[in-house]
């Protein structure tokens, strides 16, 4: 398959895995980029040393590109710039944060750079600071969500009209027909976490990817809206938090009942009472463990039928559109 | 175009305009139906007579099939049913209800019945009661919405999985790229309702139709979440009734806020201030009013170069997948 996006990141497949906290490491993305993808080592969860040594092990496990992801926000984000660059990383991934902070520095360094964006303004801007293609991750992502809740499906036409830039979509996809239709939107390639989560090679807690296959299409919600919206498997956390919600928790309670360590302790540690999973709704999808290249080679297969199948307009439509 | 869809229906596109309250009269519908799609006359803002007199002005202006939408919560709804057989309708789409309420009735009486489903369970319901065709309904559609707020991408293919029936795909759907998408997750047909009310046939007071053309991919939310979820174009009224969740407020009182005209006031009486505009994200990409017959020819047509434009899998996966 050739795209833009295949080109930009010298990559076989248009397919990307996400970068997530506690769930991709160096084996997972190694393994994905090694399949014909690209994987993203998430930098959300490690320290800049743990880092570097992730990445020094991908780069033993393939010979092909691997990516970093890099959330802005971090109060050391600018040290692991600087592990990703000197460890010879040259894709790079920024989320939640202004994509221009330390762009031209991963510019100078030779890198090619994503930024992640929920809206058609935000994309936008990723575009005009220079960035080279950008992520538009629409309202059944897992994780961390924009407060517009704009749907991959109504979000990515919008986002490829609006730029001219390779349109990544992310959101939703767990599958080659939802490959297809993000490909039918205009998108260049896809971000995909949740699937990639429940590989072999994922680090999630085996608990965590067990729940991923047992979701149902309802198995997710959107919670925590007044101080950072985040998709969650409906665990018990995730049901108090709901709770909290409804009976108005204001932004103070709501911080205090989120703590700092439920990421690790749900999607590391698979603490199901007391956890956060992260989880999109593409979770009811998901309905096997199997190794990332298995799950890379079935997303193409499904891609391919559902592109093969799809029918075709017979009649002259005339020139009135 | 051949699909189950438009044999079922017996139309030459399986694009259905959505049944909608104070939009879809018979100038829409016999638009559509005579330009080769699914005109649906929209019973929810109509007493039977009045739709006995919609249903004849439909059939007077087409020899096409024409259906009608009845939301089977109406008290009269057995009335609505029967006029509706008595005046030689034969699709019917319901909605809002028991999908077996009058089946047994329609079938006898010839029709072919689809039924709207938010979800995998209430879809496989509809297939179990015997209906012809369901009709999954995605977080992103206009007016009255489910609970789950599973989107048009996940819900989809989940549904194409559980059940034999043919899917219509409806909820964020107002341009070609998108009825790409819907047929590559599986669907059928779409259902589009916000495309149709911006078209000149529609009888959507002239400021709703501005109004949608004007909103942004976020100038909808989704309110009213307690008693009955609705998304609506972000006016005055929504932003109250936003307030009101925000500050917690109870079913009773969101119900006295709510009132019971302003379905009315706002989208057939153009009150900007007051009204309630049930519109979908899809609001987003339709930027022009256009008669229903452009509308279907435009969809068509980029439905042909979303899906002329995938890109292909050149290489042998093998079957490791």
């Amino acid at each position: 398959m050739h795209t833009r996006i295949t080109e930009l990141f010298g990559i076989r497949y248009p397919v990307i895995q996400a970068g997530m906290v506690w769930v991709s490491g160096w084996r997972l993305a190694s393994a994905v980029s090694e399949a014909g993808g690209l994987g993203l080592i998430g930098a959300g969860s490690m320290k800049p040393d743990l880092l570097r040594e992730h990445i020094r092990r991908a780069r033993a496990a393939t010979g092909q590109p691997v990516g970093v992801n890099i959330p802005l926000l971090r109060g050391d984000a600018e040290d692991l710039v600087h592990a990703v660059v000197e460890e010879g990383i040259r894709i790079v991934f920024t989320s939640a944060g202004h994509p221009g902070k330390f762009l031209a520095y991963l510019k100078d360094a030779g890198c090619t750079v994503a930024h992640v964006v929920p809206s058609v303004k935000h994309a936008m801007k990723v575009e005009s600071v220079g960035c080279d293609a950008v992520v538009a991750e629409g309202f059944e992502a897992g994780g961390h969500n924009g407060f517009d809740e704009t749907t991959t499906l109504c979000l990515i036409p919008q986002v490829v009209d609006a730029v001219g830039i390779p349109v990544i979509a992310a959101g939703g996809i767990a599958d080659g027909r939802q490959m297809a239709a993000a490909f039918a939107l205009g998108a260049e390639g896809v971000q995909a976490g949740t699937r990639f989560a429940a590989t072999d090679e994922s680090s999630a807690h085996p608990l965590f990817k067990q729940k991923i296959v047992e979701a149902s299409e309802s198995g997710t919600v959107l919670t925590m809206k007044k101080i950072a919206p985040v998709r969650l498997l409906r665990t018990p956390f995730a049901q108090r938090a709901l709770e909290a919600e409804a009976q108005c928790a204001n932004e103070d309670e709501l911080r205090e009942l989120l703590g700092s360590k439920r990421e690790m302790q749900g999607m590391f540690e698979g603490d199901l009472e007391e956890g956060e999973f992260e989880a999109g709704q593409s979770s009811g999808l998901v309905r096997d463990i199997r190794s990332a290249a298995a799950v890379l080679t079935r997303l193409l297969t499904e891609y391919h039928a559902a592109t093969a199948g799809l029918p075709a307009i017979s009649v002259d439509l005339g020139g009135d559109a």
